[in-house]
Parts: structure tokens; C-alpha cells; sequence
């Protein structure tokens, strides 16, 4: 039976491409991998790639030269979470002030770790999370 | 400035849970890490969590010991992708096959990495990509 490694890339739906690029970029801290009109790829800690998709705008298959991507897209919002260093948990409750950023809530978890909770200009719901909370994490 | 290190969670909205596991733990092999009537999480690797949530499931806000969980919801086909060894995508393509799970496309990209694309039973876009495809992967 082959594997399946990581999750490698996971996709946001928005309603504003230029708004979404300065809250992941510019708040978030993450680099840009590549963007398009329709879209913006992020390096997540070199490990995973954030896709932003405006919305409607990947709704229908796309042939590229090697073969078709097929459609997709999304309402709602929806969640995500980062992996981020427990030792660095302060150092973002005071990033997401400083950039007011409401901090939706702090949870603790019962196998250990602490999330944050936030949301993205989107509405999407977003977590920061230290180890622990997961048996893999 | 602190750091995002990784996508650590992952989520997908679907109208069935059970046929949803059947897929993604029967067909896809990932292990499941915690499950209850609204929700399944599943091992990706050891290194990534997805989180397969019931529709209309998780859309209140959940208070738990230690602290609140805001709520979320999504609709729409959405976008996820996996990372698989460029070793193993024969094996993928055969057991796809084997399953009766249709590949929809097989793309090739420019920078190199080689992709397939096919739908989960709520028609979620899933895909399988070997190295090369983007700068950090």
C-alpha cells in the first residue's frame, strides 16, 4: 500500500485576493510562493503551501500545457490551523494585538498544547497551535 | 517576528462521516487519530492532521474544559492536496484503480512533479503530487 506523506497544500476560498495577500503576507509573515489574478500560493515554514483562491475564480476546469486542473471552490468559514513553537506562543498573542487582530479565544487542550483562535478577513477561523494537541504533535 | 512552521490541520466539510472515513481510511489508508459523531481526524503521515467534519456540524461555537472552540462550516468542492514520493505514484495510480476512484487528471508540471486529481464521494478536489512542484517541495 503506498503512503500518503503530509498534506502538502491547503486552499482558502476569499472575496478579496489583495485584502487576503496583506493579512497572510504582511500580518502572518508568510512569503509568497506565486500568485495569479485568480490565486496566491504561500510557503508555510518551507513544509506546506497555503493556497488563496478568489473565490468563483478556480470554479472551472483549467488545462495547462501538462493537463487539466479540475474546477473547485468554497463558501463558508472554514478552518485551518498553523504549527507554531510553544516558545513562540507569547511572542504571536502580542503580533496578533499589534496588528488588531482579535484573538477569538485560547484554548487548552486535555493532552496538552494551546491554540489560538482568530479569524482571517474572510471569516475563516483560524488556530495557532502549540505542540501536544495531537497524538503526532 | 514569530514563525508559522507548518499547516498543521487541514479541514473538509462532508454530508456523510461514515462514507467519508470509508474513503479516506478504507481507500486512502490514513489512520484516525480521534473521532466522535460530528467530526474524524486522521493521521497524514505523522506530520499533518485532517480534520473531516460533519456539515451544518461544527457551526456553533463549542465550549470545551478549556476554552471555546469558534465555529465553522464550509460548502463548495473544495481543494486539498497530499504529498505522495514520486517512487510510489504508479502504486497510487494502481490503487486508485483497484478502488474504483476515477482519476480525473493527470497534470505535469513546468517546473517538474507530476500530479493526480481526483474527486472524494462529496466531490472535494484531491490531489496526489510528487516532488518538484513547487520551490519548497
Amino acid at each position: 500500500m503506498p503512503k500518503l506523506n503530509a498534506v502538502l497544500e491547503t486552499a482558502l476560498y476569499v472575496d478579496d485576493l489583495t485584502r487576503a495577500r496583506a493579512f497572510y503576507e504582511g500580518d502572518l509573515g508568510l512569503p509568497v510562493l506565486f500568485e495569479n489574478p485568480r490565486m496566491c500560493a504561500f510557503d508555510v515554514g518551507g513544509r506546506s503551501v497555503l493556497l488563496i483562491f478568489l473565490r468563483g475564480g478556480s470554479a472551472q476546469d483549467m488545462p495547462t500545457p501538462g493537463g487539466t486542473i479540475p474546477g473547485h471552490d468554497g463558501k463558508g468559514p472554514i478552518h485551518m490551523g498553523f504549527a507554531i513553537r510553544l516558545e513562540e506562543l507569547a511572542a504571536w498573542e502580542e503580533r496578533l494585538r499589534e496588528r488588531n487582530i482579535p484573538i477569538t479565544s485560547k484554548v487548552t487542550w486535555s493532552r496538552g498544547g494551546t491554540s489560538l483562535y482568530f479569524h482571517d478577513p474572510d471569516g475563516h477561523v483560524l488556530e495557532l497551535a502549540t505542540p501536544g494537541l495531537w497524538a503526532i504533535y
